[in-house]
């Protein structure tokens, strides 16, 4: 490498972090921090989150929002990453949580996260669960079927309360995205169809029940969605739906057109900008509004994986290298599907940085391979990178969504720790699993 | 129903434990305990493993292998279902274990499992793994790549023993499996290809190497495999390659054709029995024997899936039901893709069975939907059943292997409970998740 002005560019760039950097020893640094030091450090693998993009990601949402449309609020998705400590800092953002179980809910009240900025998600909540959620105090519950209604309504009547809640209406979209993130179409075991009429008769229901408050409704296209036609096609479609409603009684004063917000895995896939995203939104909810005559809701956001999944950088050390000629290299690394399921699961692609040779020329064209005993536990396919040896650490950006959050301990694999990073300062917010924590549900 | 000789079939017998049956109330009953009472006792969803249907398979392959090639050893794969309690029951039939993971070794360690029965895996084992399981006094170690034949020599004669190992190599041959489970071609991140010569060069490595003791070959064709020739097939060219290599000092004493064996998912396509696995695996290897003049080795056997898969069943009980007419009706439980990633991963198609209404007659075409957050999320579509309702129970069926084993807590979702039954007496072998648990990690 060379100082100064001659400094050649960080290979991914618009992948890694905001305070992402190279060290002249080509070393990765994040917040900061040289990662190979957090390895180890914390052990490997290690999932590395920056806390300054978690931080601008949140405002980002909320400028860019309110700058079109003033009344939005940001209610972050937690299934993409679930912790107590991103919770608290979300909170201090002026960010709410959406929850979609019992378990989420329990990292908001670990968090005492304020009830009043929480929203429960899901297609078959429980009583308990629901149970839960009133005792805490929930601000919403976005309800899903006929049942769930009757039972919420039971739950509450049974606490003396009246519970403010959305209906989930499926707008029949196709958002273009993996089929198993499409979630808006017809056939889908979300929500209330609006073209078989259920929507309608679900509304109706609602606003029939006495502890119930029908505050608006919210729907989800799925996710990741790099188009934003599909947004405004389906607020429109939505909106006139609620329109039509009014003389049910419904009056609509939240709206929620859901999250589902793509970010960059690679390079050759840019994803819309919070801005781009906001003006779309805002001006459809803004546009069909007018044109309905209606009065423009409260609108509420539901990024998940767009406020953490950048911030995210998985951490691998080199283990085997295998070169059969003519077919491919393997590099395998010390984790995989355990951590990271998405290649398998969605044939999601990812990016491959060389974290310890970060100015090394690439050359040479690999596989980054898993330890799990499967074949397709294959993290990157035909990653461009310098020669790597053993040892080596290769860092995986934009990993902070869906990774730790759907991990598992397959061939019982312990799961690593995640830690996040500021100013130079690592501050462990998930520690790496022992053999002792995998065997200590199991009885001979 | 009806009583004595008019008792109609038992639905999907064939896929149930050897023990199942219907009570005249149409409860399921698994080794003698009506699963329903199991689920009150020990919380929904939950995991029934049969033992008698364990212990039946164990004895199923040691004799049917035996009866056709005397000289066979069982070896469980138990990344299919690592458990201590498991493995002590593995270990009272004689059926020793292969490992794939420090993890998969602590459960072996916790079981007190015969060291001299376990065989370790994978294709980046590392230095602290092979150190954990020489210390262990592990019998086999399978190497994977030429690496690791240095790292194990290395460890070996830090520990100053001669470790004895096996050699995995890759036919170049397709067994017509999943994409992401098939591991014998060429291209794959496991073993050394004989088609490349890389094998050639291994096993002359490895007699090289002075704390190694190589005792035979090994190769595996991916999993679940419901065709008998690829291993007829790749029997014949691995046994080839060895008897080639003995001008080189290869004494072939093990060889194993790993595992694979498929189960009994859905009544349309029914498994190859033990027995059919057994001729047509033990008949190449004598034949590929005499027809190249070799002593017959000993033959290492690898079932995972088979051993354990159908005697696991998974129960659900049933909360939201919401019909789309015209289109899909979804019957949600409070399980899914958490605890049976499955269908989601791999399109795994399994059969639904209502186990509180097993005497109803099937009058409707439902999907089984779980609760997770995601359209992708369904265990079994178009499933022919009764009417079910709210707090019905769903079981599935043939899910001993590869449920719990790759379970997560996505959505923060609590992992099932495992029992036991046998004569009618449940045994807790791996308690349900608690929230406590899942925030055991993380810290503010």
């Amino acid at each position: 490498m060379t100082a100064g002005h001659d400094r050649p560019p960080i290979p991914a760039r618009g992948l890694l972090p905001i305070g992402a950097d190279v060290n002249p020893g080509g070393y990765l640094m994040l917040g900061g921090c040289d990662v190979s030091a957090r390895l180890a450090e914390y052990g490997s693998p290690l999932y590395v989150y920056d806390e300054a993009t978690i931080r601008g990601m949140c405002r980002a949402f909320i400028s860019e929002f309110r700058a079109q449309y003033l009344d939005t609020h940001i209610s972050y998705s937690c299934k993409a990453f679930a912790s107590p400590a991103l919770a608290r800092l979300l909170a201090e953002e002026g960010v709410g949580m959406d929850v979609v179980s019992g378990g989420e809910l329990a990292v908001a009240e670990a968090a005492e996260f304020p009830a009043g900025e929480l929203n429960f998600h899901g297609n078959n909540k429980s009583r308990e669960e629901l149970e839960q959620a009133l005792a805490y105090g929930i601000a919403l519950v976005t309800v899903d079927s006929l049942s769930e209604l009757d039972l919420l309504d039971e739950v509450a009547r049974a606490r003396g309360v009246r519970q403010r809640v959305l209906l989930r209406v499926s707008p029949s979209i196709d958002a273009r995205t993996h089929l198993l993130t499409t979630t808006g179409v017809l056939d889908t075991k979300f929500g209330f169809s609006i073209e078989t009429g259920q929507a309608a008769e679900a509304v109706r229901a609602a606003l029939s029940l006495q502890n119930l408050d029908v505050a608006g409704v919210h729907f989800h296209l799925g996710s990741p969605i790099f188009e934003l036609a599909p947004y405004e096609q389906a607020i429109r479609y939505v909106l006139e739906f609620a329109a039509g409603m009014r003389g049910d009684g419904l009056d609509l004063q939240v709206f929620s057109p859901g999250g589902g917000f793509a970010i960059g895995y690679v390079e050759e896939q840019p994803a819309p900008s919070v801005a781009e995203y906001a003006r779309a939104i805002a001006g459809a909810v803004k546009d069909a509004c007018a044109a309905l005559g209606v009065r423009e809701p409260r609108l509420v956001v539901e990024p998940g994986r767009a406020v953490v999944g950048r911030a995210g950088v998985a951490l691998y050390t080199v283990g085997a290298v295998k070169d059969i000629p003519g077919v491919r290299k393997y590099v395998s690394v010390d984790g995989g599907m355990g951590d990271n399921i998405r290649p398998a699961l969605y044939g999601a692609r990812y990016t491959a940085l060389a974290a310890t040779r970060m100015w090394d020329e690439p050359t040479e064209k690999v596989t980054i391979a898993g330890k799990f005993c499967e074949a397709g536990d294959l993290l990157v396919r035909d990653a461009r990178l310098p020669r790597l040896e053993t040892g080596d650490v290769v860092a995986v950006p934009a990993t902070g969504a869906y990774c730790v959050s759907m991990a598992s301990n397959y061939n019982m694999a312990v799961r690593p720790a995640s830690v996040m990073v500021r100013d130079g300062e690592p501050r462990l917010i998930r520690r790496r699993e022992t053999y002792r924590d995998l065997l200590s549900t199991s009885t001979l």
